[in-house]
């Protein structure tokens, strides 16, 4: 191996962070996303990998299918739809901690998420949905966002071991 | 150094990952052990700490340990006793919830939690318990599956330091 | 660059260790400090960078400030006001699960929350308050402990970048 292929190689391990997103806590999502953005605006690849409750914040607000079994409609149903229902982990007092907080972020000229999620999409951050967790939580792709890629977790652990940095995001 | 015993480092560091499972919840401990159990069959050799309520999931069910001092028995007492009785961080409804997720798991063939253990065992996946956060908890090693080693948080940082990947579960 | 330089780089990357403290939580605070002080023994440089509930775990007990406005004085109220206010994750129970906790700690001999923070800088750790949270929440420099620097999430992914180990606590 040549000393210029090192230094590639090197490079980009640096360059390269993975985010397991399993979270869908409005306050968590928002962190996973200020995150993302603020590495890919620092030219880190960064890829997304959305697992469990975390699948909640790329849903679309308004899909509804039918061709579902009972309890995958009722998960469906009792989550949050998309990333403007998630609710705070801590004070949200029937939503109106959530609330308070939206106000409170658009006042101090903080990005919303819906505005963070189209950002780190604009910025090429990648978003990958845990096809295992869609299995146990009965969501389907089409009620995903457009270009969610679909993929196991070997997927995310292998970005991970190419990443300089990895969070857990629970 | 030779140029061989550079490489061999290199491919050591990548090949480890550690996993500090620090929260006891159904959800995100099957989340831990997906993790560990994918990572394992990816050739990496993997390390879990448990600390906190973490070492609920390493429980056996049946113990029962007379000699603790009241405190303890109290955590014990109100701590869930083993992989079976994790509860969901969210939606648990007095455990409904938790019976739903394990019922669905097992339709969709995506193995349960006591077999995700048994997996990461016989994949080589090593189990760490954290001494001080049972001295803390009043756990004593009987408790625990047996098999399981006692160190400090130091034992878990070194492993860390060697490792490509490390994740905090919470 | 010669072999030298080359070594030293790399032992500075190994010695690195970013901790990203999401959670207020007594539990994973205290979690999170554990981390830091073992790691700092073993002279890894750490930095500790809070956002959002974690920063609770950087408020002065007794401050007060008058000239904030009313949302603003709302968050500050309801958070808790420093390390010795902060509550267990889960089983708090009104208070009696964190007092209980303390108790624990105390009687084997565990570092208190408030110790294992006056350890942490005594060993060099380094507090980092995240500018963007203390926005949102209302809370300004003079409120937190002495000594803790301002500054922006790019700040933690440098550090994080330059690091062997990152943890997200959430």
């Amino acid at each position: 191996m040549s000393e210029h292929e090192e230094s590639i190689n090197t490079e980009e391990e640096i360059e390269n962070m993975t985010l397991l997103v399993f979270a869908g806590d409005l306050d968590k999502v928002i962190g996973a996303f200020v995150i993302a953005t603020g590495a890919a605006a620092m030219d880190i690849k960064v890829q997304m990998f959305f697992a469990f409750w975390g699948l909640n914040a790329l849903r679309k607000e308004g899909y509804k299918n039918p061709r579902k079994d009972f309890i995958s409609r009722m998960f469906g149903w009792m989550m949050p739809k998309g990333a403007n229902k998630l609710k705070l982990s801590q004070m949200n007092m029937m939503g109106m901690g959530s609330a308070m907080m939206k106000r409170v972020m658009k006042k101090k000229n903080v990005m919303s998420l819906p505005d963070l999620i189209k950002t780190a999409r604009d910025l090429g951050v990648e978003f990958i949905a845990c096809k295992m967790s869609m299995d146990v939580m009965g969501l389907q792709k089409e009620e995903l966002l457009d270009g969610v890629k679909l993929a196991g977790v070997a997927t995310a652990l292998a970005h991970a071991s190419e990443s300089r940095t990895s969070f857990f995001i629970s």
